[in-house]
């Protein structure tokens, strides 16, 4: 079913803390592929904001590319984001972790007032203009609703977020494990996957849900 | 269903050309999670033997370490293979990549011949003795066929690898997509995953199906 679909997915990094997390880009990757989709992955080829040593939480005195990195998921298969073309997807979708909000944006660090990365805001955009839709993983439903005012979109229920994403003059919606927030106007679609307290089987259902609602659309 | 099983999952890094396959990894802690399972993360404390670039193929100048690096896929919450007791697990799993044949033994480099980690063989032999299943991916399977000896084991159909591991003293059989082979005397489960050319959505079913194989021995 929904076959020949053709995904972009665009990381951070690779880990949670500086980069993509992994489940949620892995099990995107494989939620595309087992229900006939193909996939292209891309990252901006720029430098980490950070690198953070996932033993200990403590930064490391290290410089990482977010292209380089990426590449690990991607085990090489992965492009510049500047080579992005919008009229070769049919949708879009960004996985979460902290580089989304550390490297795509700088909202881990400035909220409501981030910078968006120049690259990811044009890709957005043109996803936008061409009304194709738009899926993102936790966390980066809000570099989403930075770049595309007005839209509805869910990172669970985290207090603080939430709020920065209604003073962007986006909104807010709760959801829960696996559940999926659609903003068909803008064909949008969000869930919260690790910005809740969640297994990697819910981790797994929430990338499902995303995937078929975004092939089905 | 099968409830309340732990599996232990062993990782040599993170990212496929000097570390644990990110797909097979995350795949597999999919599977035990989705299957009603827990599992916890080890990997040992040493220096992996390089560090490769995911985009160009090339080796970095660089120093990483492998309980550091995998602890991107386990999100920080793992342990030093130093603390693994065979006790308090049902069974073990490694994932492939090449960190499972440059970082845990030295197949990569030394073919039949190679050293394998002491605190890797230490685990292997705990778990055999034990009489516990262990279950491996892709090119670790060569790594128990050299510690657990006369064991029945997949790497899909290399022509190289399959000839190393008859010389080790173990024996190979072919296997396609998704197959998984089981040794019932050493109760050991294998299954090919990106030895073969696969697509991420076979992965996920070799996973599956290997999990699901060690869960109900």
């Amino acid at each position: 079913m929904n076959t020949n679909k053709k995904i972009a997915v665009v990381l951070s990094g690779s880990g949670v803390y500086d980069g993509s997390e992994i489940h949620e880009a892995t099990l995107s990757l494989y939620a595309i592929s087992k229900n006939g989709g193909e996939y292209q992955i891309f990252a901006p080829n720029i430098d980490q904001h950070h690198v953070v040593n996932h033993l200990t939480g403590e930064e490391m005195s290290e410089t990482r590319n977010v292209l380089v990195e990426s590449a690990r998921i991607a085990r090489g298969q992965i492009k510049d984001l500047t080579e992005f073309d919008a009229n070769d997807f049919d949708a879009i979708l960004f996985p979460g972790g902290y580089g989304a909000a550390k490297n795509l944006c700088s909202l881990a660090f400035d909220g409501a007032d981030c910078k968006v990365n120049s690259g990811v805001e044009k890709v957005l955009k043109a996803m936008h203009a061409a009304s194709k839709p738009i899926a993102a993983l936790c966390i980066a439903p809000a570099l989403i609703a930075k770049v595309i005012t007005g839209a509805e979109v869910t990172i669970g229920n985290d207090a603080g977020t939430a709020g920065a994403i209604q003073v962007m003059g986006s909104h807010h919606k709760q959801a829960g494990h696996g559940e999926v927030v659609i903003d068909v106007k803008n064909k949008i679609v969000t869930t919260p996957c690790y910005m809740l307290d969640a297994t990697i089987a819910q981790i797994g259902q929430g990338a499902e849900n995303v995937v078929k609602t975004i092939m089905e659309m």
